[in-house]
């Protein structure tokens, strides 16, 4: 915690959210975290973010940011000094913000994946898979996106590996035989404090989608 | 025309081909246009956005760029040493991608208004008045979203404003009476050559809009 320091607004589940967790701690900057009820949003939120009114929000010097791709490149630009998030090369940036921008789709697929059922769950799942092999082949042999450096990519897409177990238990499939390059880079990522801290037990995730469905009558 | 510069591939209704044109006339960058036929994409689009497979596609030093926000933000990096696109402050710089990424959601908007009849086009078109009541309060009494200096957010919604008169005549409302002063930040922005000759007759893009209604028995 830190008073002086940025502030954000954030929900535990949120994959948006655990992506600027996961920034703010490659970053080494501390903040003061504020849960979110998602059930009864508090008028910080509604005053931060009048467009969306979703977290993350990132309050820093009196200004809030929305959207966290954009936070992480708001993170990454003021605190340049730290390790980089985003390459610095524009081709290189470009085929991050591509990657990254890209995995937004992977998460609005998998919302699809567990909120529909029959057909519009089987579209959901193939359309998954085929999402899943396009970040497989463009991880390649590499260690991470980043190349040998953890980053933009990374970051945006390891929050929806711990919604992996809810997208197979949904959809009765596995992702490994899909994309195994994907499933061996996730544990790699685990491996890093940044996101180990960041994200949750596949089971907790699961169990929480699971109160979602039968809340919004998605059963 | 230049051989040996960027060469873009590019739909000449397209907003989003729209904008990388500003960008590229507002840096003043000579480059190669190669207008796509979207009922027949040549093999060159397909391979160099094997992902969407759609316009615009930038194309510099045999590399790649998709997705026209993304493009932008490459042009304005590689071609740093000309007038600036995104403002140098990382604040101001996470506002504008915020409005460029809100104009996507525009655009999205008045697909649907003109797709849809009825209730679905009735929903699109309150949904249009807000997103752009919303973009009139965030540009104020400014002369362009930029400030006094046109720029990232500007280019963005800008080729939208070609669609108005199609979003009006389809769903028969009228722009001006919800976002007046969007309206006279068109204007505005048409007295820019940049603008002006990357846009087109607000009736052509309806013709267009009407042969596509048909084509795909949205009527």
């Amino acid at each position: 915690m830190c008073s002086n320091g940025p502030v954000l607004l954030d929900f535990w589940e949120s994959p948006y959210g655990q992506r600027v967790r996961i920034a703010l701690a490659e970053k080494g900057l501390e903040y003061e975290y504020k849960e979110e009820d998602l059930f009864n949003k508090s008028d910080l939120l509604r005053k931060s973010n009048p467009v969306y009114k979703k977290v993350p929000v990132l309050i820093h010097d009196g200004k809030t940011i929305c959207e966290s791709l954009i936070i992480m490149e708001y993170i990454d630009e003021v605190w340049s000094d730290k390790v980089k998030i985003l390459p610095s090369d524009p081709y290189q940036r470009a085929q991050a913000r591509f990657w990254a921008d890209f995995s937004n789709k992977v998460c609005e697929c998998g919302q699809r994946l567990w909120q529909l059922k029959g057909e519009g769950q089987e579209a959901a799942k193939k359309e998954m898979i085929e999402k899943l092999r396009l970040f497989e082949a463009e991880l390649g042999d590499k260690e991470y996106f980043g190349g040998d450096n953890f980053g933009f990519v990374d970051i945006a897409l390891v929050p929806l590996t711990s919604c992996f177990y809810t997208y197979e238990t949904c959809a009765n499939f596995k992702i490994e035989e899909a994309a195994p390059k994907i499933v061996a880079w996730a544990k790699r990522c685990m491996e890093r404090e940044s996101v180990a801290k960041s994200l949750y037990e596949p089971s907790k995730v699961y169990d929480f989608v699971c109160f979602l469905k039968k809340h919004f009558g998605f059963e």
